[in-house]
């Protein structure tokens, strides 16, 4: 689980000279952990009963700390420590100096697995993927020892809250074989309004998405227009992660353009999402198909999207969504975030990212309430959402701290639960044998 | 020549609930100075004897000062002074407080002047440029406040020193009534060979510009073809400011494909550059046609050019030219720097931002050899051209200090000379009558 070590030698390119001394990393740890996560569907088949996580905690000469979280699929957590053992010796304050090292981690990877999306999004960017939480947990050090918080780091603060939309999910009333969870079931329009009072009660949600691709598009499409009736002035969007046809998005589209806020992946492709958007007067927005930095000209040349949900976890981090953000504002494309299921620290980090980030211009997606409080690797309290929103934490770094106990009894949890990536379809056919992966489906 | 004041009442969208009592600004000074310059010819007529810029000190609650250095046109120094008086109060940690001040600031102007290139570049933003010196001047206080280098705050030094080309112009020996400078005259191929052996021998460049655009092509061509004999090896480059027409650039391009490095603002327009690249085997640069991030999907859209020639000044400062590295990098462009007369504060902004961007391809444009080294507003001795290159600092901020006497000394040269504005033509027609201002001209 660790991997401090010796001092290793540093790419002469990326000099040492603004390192201070309490900056320098001494050592990476790489932690898996698991979390109870329900039973949701999505059109790859099902959530298991553990959602996986990896805990990065870079530490400094002098003990000061940084957090970072990404994906736990066991091919992604390999490459997190061979990365972490590169970056021992290395300056905290020089994010290009970590880049490069990621960089150099990565040379002989062949890139297969550990996208940790359930083969939903496959295509990112490899060294951006693993940069990401060693440039959180690098943020977070700066923050630390110059007794700023990150959103400063990033050029400052905009807002002094964040908001994000009620992730609405078809699902069972639980796991085969356990008791029902708090959320009971929905696989049906009723089910998904009674879900969408929850949320908005609990929460205050002020924007509501519905993760479809689960059901016929009829279905999902009135299950929107249930959920406008339930909630006149509420803006609705719907993600069916790209398994409609064009033909498909196109009458599916057409028929909720007086409902949505915008439409997310109606399909796969990049061609696919520029013929719907010709032909559907709605915001076409993606975390499918502009997914990296070489997706971004292939995408505007060819009109596909009007908003990218941006997602730190795989655009390499806080500062290289930075410059994704610059992009979307000099091409005028619309910004949000996309969420997988996550804990505390990914949570901090995206609530920093979008506090400083001036055109974010959506609520943002979050999983936060499909996990139980309980759950979490972090001291619990500072991160709340209320109103649909959630103060930005203004203490030094992140604004959030390790629990080391959390920390060591959700690894145990990973342990135990022996799942060592994520893989929502091998669950649905351990469930439902003919369920089959079929893009597009409709 | 002081703008300070009294709190003003900043936006209820940038709070300031992070900013640390050392860093909230308590002044902000504009002010012109003048320097001398030589007679330096270029497409809209010739230096004017003194170049003039605005110097910016921005002062914290406890004494702490940043430095910021711009154009200094009448009209853009009034509109520092607008923007500096809502300054008063704001963040220094909380650039994107100070960008929405400047915005502010900028509410009812019209835009009209103050662009501070002699009339070459006008299509820059309003808002980008008279930011940038805020900008840069808040990096420096955070810098100083935190005890690193603004390379750190952008991310981290990937270089520990900059490159830049030498800048060779055709020149008159001297200002008409005032003796020969240092440099002599230059206004044929064989006077342009012994200025580039001055500037190699006194500054070890290796890459060389020639600002072309002032005489017939023919005679430029042949200047380049000149160069190449007398430094066989060195990069040469040729900037004739676009003036020359599609048919001229293609001609003249072609000629010069064995020897160019690349081709720099062959024409006016991204489509008359567009049509150039498309015929000519030759990288094509600008800093004339894509000068705001609105120039930058129309110039990919056409495929106008293979590099962007970067300028903090009219980029929004070091933090929006980060954003263009990001879509430079996105886009496959090529990055580099664009230079007009500038003192040591600009330098030491362009060094650290080059330091802490992986994306500059190419040595650096910079005007520094042509200032006496008498003339400037920092303390002297930390920036050096040296084999080509100068050293980043590595002091905390920008790394350069202001010389307060100097300063004085400067604003007086300002107030002596007379000048308001940049106008190289006027000047060149107060000498040659006949001098036209025609584009395209050859």
């Amino acid at each position: 689980m660790s991997t401090s070590g010796p001092d290793v030698t540093i790419s002469t390119l990326t000099p040492r000279a603004t390192a201070t001394h309490r900056a320098i990393i001494t050592e990476v740890t790489v932690t898996p952990v698991a979390f109870a996560d329900p039973p949701l569907l999505n059109s790859v088949g099902v959530h298991e009963p553990f959602a996986l996580r990896a805990i990065v905690v870079v530490r400094t000469a002098d003990g000061v700390y940084g957090l970072g979280e990404t994906y736990g699929d066991e091919a992604h957590v390999t490459r997190l420590n061979r990365a972490a053992a590169l970056l021992i010796g290395a300056d905290a304050f020089n994010i290009n100096q970590i880049s490069a090292l990621v960089a150099e981690s990565l040379l002989e990877d062949q890139g297969l697995g550990g996208h940790g999306t359930g083969g939903m999004v496959t295509t990112t960017s490899l060294q951006d993927r693993v940069l990401s939480a060693f440039d959180v947990a690098a943020l977070d050090i700066q923050g630390k020892i110059l007794g700023v918080p990150v959103s400063t780091l990033l050029g400052g603060a905009v807002r002094d809250e964040v908001a994000f939309s009620g992730y609405l999910f078809y699902k069972w009333a639980g796991h085969p074989g356990q008791s029902p969870d708090a959320w009971g079931g929905a696989v049906d329009p009723a089910g998904i309004v009674a879900q969408a009072r929850k949320m908005v009660n609990d929460y205050g949600f002020t924007a509501l998405k519905l993760k479809g691709g689960v059901f016929e598009p009829e279905i999902e499409a009135a299950t929107i227009e249930a959920l406008r009736e339930a909630f006149p002035e509420m803006p609705l969007r719907i993600d069916p992660n790209g398994v409609w046809t064009v033909q498909t998005a196109i009458k599916v589209g057409k028929r909720l353009e007086p409902v949505l806020e915008y439409l997310e992946d109606p399909c796969l492709s990049i061609a696919d999402n520029a013929a719907v958007r010709a032909a559907v007067n709605l915001p076409i927005a993606t975390n499918m198909c502009v997914v990296s930095f070489n997706d971004v000209p292939p995408a505007i040349a060819a009109g596909a999207v009007d908003i990218v949900l941006s997602d730190h976890h795989f655009w390499g981090g806080l500062r290289r969504s930075q410059g994704l953000a610059s992009i979307a504002e000099t091409f005028k494309l619309g910004l949000s975030m996309h969420s997988n299921s996550h804990l505390g620290i990914s949570f901090a980090a995206m609530i920093q990212l979008a506090a400083a980030t001036k055109n974010i211009d959506y609520a943002c997606d979050t999983h936060w309430p499909w996990k139980l409080a309980s759950d979490d690797v972090i001291v619990p309290g500072v991160l709340e959402i209320k109103d649909g929103s959630v103060k930005v934490p203004t203490k030094p770094g992140l604004g959030v701290e390790l629990d080391e106990e959390a920390l060591e009894r959700m690894h145990q949890q990973y342990l135990k639960c022996g799942l060592t990536k994520r893989d929502d379809t091998t669950y649905m056919q351990s469930i439902q044998p003919d369920f089959q992966l079929t893009t597009p489906r409709w």
